[in-house]
């Protein structure tokens, strides 16, 4: 699976272009922008989850030979900004004025010669607090006596956020009071934190001279974020250049706007030098976005033989303090797009309430695709709920119950239509790859044994994603749609630059897209550049997040591709005179119908181009051209994995032995970049069904603020995985791809969950919450299981 | 003339938007480029014009502690980068190999850690030469006998390049041989310089990691020096970055690709590190691009009573060493465009022979649009010629002989058609400005009085040019055709930025263009930015010279600016629901026709089409938009200008009295960066006249390597400027617009002449050559006339 054969002219296995320079340390990161006269930043955060700011002292920081500023948010509210929008109709203090509203929110900022006087300048910050009680558990935010997070909202009387429900209530209810079988499970979905290498950060450089903000930060939606500063701001959006340079990993983290990108603006503008300003690890997973903290309970209508007839779903959300990225305005939360999965449901209804809490602002696409990891862990969750009530094995309750292909296009029950798929078919070559039934006759063989001996078990998931944000009609963020452009130049020599809105933190952008222009112009990939990442350089779109980049902005590249191969077939028409309409394209060249002979590159067709070739009327002397794509559709990946874990009885501890992972999406561009990101995906899913948990205490304390308390799963904790593929072209998009960035992410946590359930099935064991620690799968076994949304015993 | 209103929206005077950063000091030239790690280069120049190379020993000066390397042409053979394609169908050295050719050329080059050490190692290198007879003088370069220069060359055994001819020979002799009057003169417009204020370098950097090659340089074509270096070098196009930033001044002087670029390249590629390259002004005024040194003989034909009826030239063009820029290869230089000037003649025929000399490569493009300076001043000099000897007063013969507005568009002996003119209306003008009767009875009365004081004389001339070089039929530069690009994305706040593909040399772009992009869609210019200079950023496009910025990139602009207003069209109609055809345009606005108050702004449109707004199929959700400008013809700008003067007899030292200057550049897009223009091409023209030159002494020795030897006029030899315009409006051009920004240079130099020669007349001179230097006025009225082409008395 590994073999990279010579880079193809189009789809294939080919090593990475921008790896040429990673793998050399040659990559430039914010933290490497170094400018002449820089000064840097650092934030000064509140020590408590809620209290109020009864004052600020900053004298003795000011006072500090090597302080050049120090902001707080009285400075903020003088320039009004104070508070800044989010990215899902909230506001979001900068920096705290009235309040600090979780433990690590921001409270004030100071500029100085270096890292080191600004970070001993903050302790001279003298910041005094009035204590109040915390709310930490989303579900007793709710309560009437809860304290009020929120009360800078006018209006805003409790921790209530919004009722959102999608589905149809009456219809599904109707069909729980007839079923023969109902079975209700909650289910906590932790929250996490996507912890990527890169912590978040920026470099501010306003030229006072010019007008012109130049700021480099580490984001996943530069151009939202232009847009956002300008509007906010009052800056005229062209004299503001965002900048996300290479990025080490952004899974959601690095969506939103987070103070100090604001702080680092108002530094350089205040002292008129470029201000850096840089977390350090203990910032980022205290402070910046998380993910997940879902209170679910799912409930499953099902026949007696297994038939699942409907499905019922409440969620609690816990969106922190400030309601942040992820949650679409216009239109129901992705959780709703797929939250009844892969299966054929007579009816279904969800409903989600979002609450505050003292917590930093969660609710970061951390591969959810906005809540899709979550439903698609309650789904499956479910089904081997269901399954275990009925004694049935989850492989056949899976396939009996999956959408058959002629059911494509699908509409769904929450008005949403899957565009294609072969469901059986994926979960067939999953069970065949990981030999189920020999798997069964092995767990079989090892239970009636007796041996104290590890417990095995084996996990399935099949999940439905539903990626690619658009379509703008039902979709925006700050009334922004969700459309992503192309440009694609041509150079003389038939050199070509690509010029997309979404932006690199790992994906290999730079590879695929060249692949995608050599593919629809026939030329190899080196002679494609892909520019990204700039503002100033590249045209208008909303971003990389929700494995969106491919299905959006891959399709814009294919579009502005075939309009570059359109006009090459004008100048090929005028080289060869003969009528556009007569032209045969085959890859790299147009010829003359009927006489292959006759025909000329794309190479030379350029250069004639940008030659005195004389064009006819309306015909312009390039092959330049730009697009907008607005998708019709989300595109729908899906997954059929399977997992197979020893559980160690005497310790709770659990070892992934296998992991088969068959994935559809679509037409695969770069097949070893798709298996790169189901890599990673893989390891998250251990990750979080294992290890990752950000707790806090019952004050709101944040205890997983450092990697010796949050767990990352490394090389040791997983298995080689087994890879596997189907491909179902996705229709309406132009090349027939899917996203895959966040599959595995989506679909591995519920199958290694399941695995472990069945592990522990002889012990009686139906559910236990991620993340399933040693001692916590012990206490299972014991029949105590742990709480897992809070760090209490 | 001078009040400045508030910045329009649309064409009108404003302050120039780069000027914010220049009065500050904040321009970013080619010398402000300072990288990490950067190395210094210096060039190793010949001190003979002519000499065969029997070694170059460079071991000492690699031995010096602070050098990184030592570059000969040695070194480049190896790369196959000794020699290398000038932009006129020639090879030209990049260091010296065989022979040198002209003094001042390339031999070597030194990188070294800093600009001391490198010129420092440069005596350290020994070259040992064999001196060749040089030849100086074009007329001797042809004679048999003369040494052959590029003995290079196969095939070459002399030093003649080529012959071309434009009209009706024999229609133009028949002509002649029954004409009542002949006149005939020797005419040498001298070998000048353009002496920009900065001198040309580059800063190269290579990236052996990415394969990408940044070179800052000041070039006025970036574009065409990338695809030369892509040509040659065989580096891939989209992997060379060609950026020129701020630049003190062109004029022709940084259109060819200097051997110091490549050298900064190579020695880039070598060292692994930046070089940098900086001519000192003395090697700017020795090696680079010169201009003129045409030896023309002009012969015209007329009736008694001053109608002329033909016109016979023959032209010596003295190239240098190298046939270097600005002799397009596919079509006769711009000498033939408009040879016959402004008057309307019977028949015509010019014979232009290209000729090498041990001289710096010559031809480059100072304000004369490939040679029409040398074509309008020997026009000019030969009516007034024709006036002496018919004895007619000068502004009437040109009245008598100027082309009528009504044989417009004007097809000229040499096949071009000329746009669209009113000549004598721009003639009574300048006459009226000037009080031309009053001077003349000034100047009667002042001869009269037999006073020994200053001889008043007054010049009249009268210019067309051809300027704004495509049409890409007719020309080319390398293969690459004469047209450019503009690109124009607006975004979602409808701030707007417009990239182009020629590039200032502090001609203005960053105003006019915006004031173009805010005419056609009606919104402030300041919210308009400019990308220029960076072939990263921009569009292809052959670049800033031949007074073709506004005639060709300007049209572009104007194009791409309607193009981005027919798309708002498109997003209005969806947003008002109603056809696009029952929409009107006024300034900045989409409204329904009959329905003034139904409308919506630029602005509103612009975030609109970046919404989630539903837009029809086929209708992209952006306003983006690209073209390719590909000019129909020329444009033919045209102007009189009268120039006064007072000639001391005793000294021969000339005093420009007044300047009147009557201009029709069609439309004016900011009045105010016209004038500039005129007022620095007036002083081009009174330098030329008076001071400027060149000179060689007999060996090849350069005599005019310092501004201690070269003259260039200051604002003590300017008088006060007294400006004129009409406007005759380019009829092909989409705002009407022609070019500007050689008119007056190509216009005046005729005028000062005149008024000289007009000066002179009682003392029986009929013609001087310029520059017209105290010493050599003296010495025409004493009846002994210097040659100006040679320094020899």
């Amino acid at each position: 699976m590994t073999t990279v054969e010579q880079p193809p002219i189009g789809f294939g296995r080919m090593h990475r272009k921008e790896d040429a320079r990673f793998v050399r340390g040659r990559g430039t990161y914010v933290d490497d922008v170094v400018l002449p006269g820089m000064l840097y930043g650092a934030v000064l955060r509140s020590p408590f989850a809620h209290a109020r700011i009864v004052s600020i002292d900053t004298a003795a920081a000011q006072a500090h030979p090597r302080v050049k500023a120090v902001i707080t948010g009285q400075t903020l509210e003088g320039l009004k900004l104070a508070w800044m929008p989010t990215l899902s109709q909230d506001t979001q203090a900068v920096l705290a004025t009235d309040k600090v509203r979780f433990q690590g929110q921001e409270v004030a900022f100071v500029v100085a010669e270096d890292r080191y006087a600004a970070r001993d300048a903050l302790e001279l910050i003298d910041v005094e607090y009035e204590p109040l009680p915390a709310v930490v558990d989303a579900r007793r935010a709710l309560d009437p006596d809860a304290p009020v997070i929120r009360d800078d909202k006018e209006g805003q009387a409790d921790n209530h956020i919004f009722d959102w429900g999608a589905g149809d209530e009456a219809a599904t209810d109707a069909v729980f009071a007839s079923a023969e079988v109902v079975v209700a499970q909650d289910v906590l979905y932790p929250r996490v934190h996507p912890a990527p290498l890169e912590t978040c950060g920026a470099v501010a450089d306003f030229d006072a001279v010019t007008g012109k903000l130049t700021i480099w930060c580490n984001t996943q939606a530069p151009h939202a974020h232009r847009t956002v500063y300008a509007l906010v701001a009052g800056l005229p959006e062209h004299k503001i250049r965002v900048i996300s340079p290479d990025v080490g990993g952004g899974f959601g983290n690095k969506v939103p706007i987070y103070p100090g990108y604001v702080c680092a603006i108002v530094g350089s503008i205040v002292t008129g030098k470029p201000v850096k300003w840089m977390e350090d690890r203990s910032e980022n997973l205290m402070s910046t976005g998380f993910a997940r903290d879902y209170h679910m309970r799912g409930e499953v209508a099902a026949t007696r033989d297994g038939r699942i007839r409907a499905l019922r779903v409440k969620v609690v959300a816990d969106h922190g303090a400030f309601n942040g990225t992820a949650q679409p305005t216009k239109f129901p939360a992705g959780f709703f797009h797929v939250f009844t999965g892969s299966y054929d449901v007579e009816a279904a209804y969800c409903g989600v309430t979002g609450v505050y809490t003292n917590k930093a602002p969660g609710g970061v696409a951390y591969a959810c695709s906005f809540r899709i990891t979550e439903a698609a862990y309650l789904i499956e969750r479910m089904i081997d709920v269901l399954a275990y009530d009925l004694d049935m094995d989850p492989a056949q309750l899976r396939m009996k119950n999956l959408l058959k292909p002629e059911q494509f296009p699908y509409p769904s029950p929450t008005g949403w239509e899957y565009d294609s798929g072969d469901y059986p078919r994926a979960l067939s070559l999953a069970l065949e790859m990981a030999g189920y039934e020999e798997l069964r006759a092995e767990q079989a063989a090892r239970r009636a044994s007796g041996s104290d001996g590890p417990l095995m078990g084996i996990g399935i998931s099949f999940f439905t994603e539903a990626v690619g944000a658009g379509p703008r009609k039902h979709m925006d963020i700050l009334g922004l749609g969700m459309a992503d452009g192309a440009e694609l130049r041509v150079h003389p020599t038939g050199k070509a630059v690509l010029r997309i809105s979404v932006q690199s933190q790992g994906q290999g952008h730079e590879t695929t897209y060249a692949q995608i222009v050599a593919e629809e112009l026939g030329i190899p990939p080196d002679d494609v550049d892909v520019v990204h990442g700039d503002t100033d350089q590249t045209p208008f779109g909303l971003g990389t997040y929700g494995s969106r980049s491919t299905p959006v902005s891959g399709a814009a590249t294919a579009v502005v591709a075939r309009k570059v191969r359109e006009r090459a077939r004008q100048v090929a028409s005028a080289m060869l005179e003969v009528d556009p309409g007569d032209l045969e394209w085959e890859k790299g060249r147009w010829y003359v119908r009927g006489d292959q002979g006759q025909g000329r590159t794309i190479q030379e067709i350029a250069l004639a181009a940008h030659s005195s070739l004389e064009l006819p009327d309306g015909v312009e002397g390039h092959l330049d051209a730009t697009t907008v794509y607005n998708p019709p559709n989300l595109t729908f990946p899906f997954g059929a994995y399977i997992c197979v874990v020893d559980v160690d009885p005497g310790t709770g501890q659990v070892k992934v032995r296998r992991f088969v992972a068959v994935d559809d999406c679509g037409v695969r561009i770069n097949p070893m970049i798709v298996e790169g990101q189901v890599h990673g995906g893989l390891a998250d899913g251990i990750g979080m069904a294992l290890m990752e948990l950000i707790a806090f205490d019952e004050d709101g304390n944040c205890l997983g603020a450092s990697f010796m308390d949050y767990l990352l799963p490394t090389s040791m904790e997983c298995p080689s995985w087994e890879l596997g593929e189907t491909v179902t072209p996705s229709p309406h998009h132009p090349i027939g791809a899917k996203g895959v960035g966040e599959s595995a992410t989506v679909g591995s946590p519920a199958a290694v969950v399941n695995a472990v359930m069945d592990a522990l099935k002889p012990y009686g064991v139906r559910h236990a919450d991620m993340p399933l620690t040693p001692a916590h799968v012990w206490r299972a076994i014991q029949g105590r299981p742990l709480r897992t949304d809070l760090a209490i015993t």
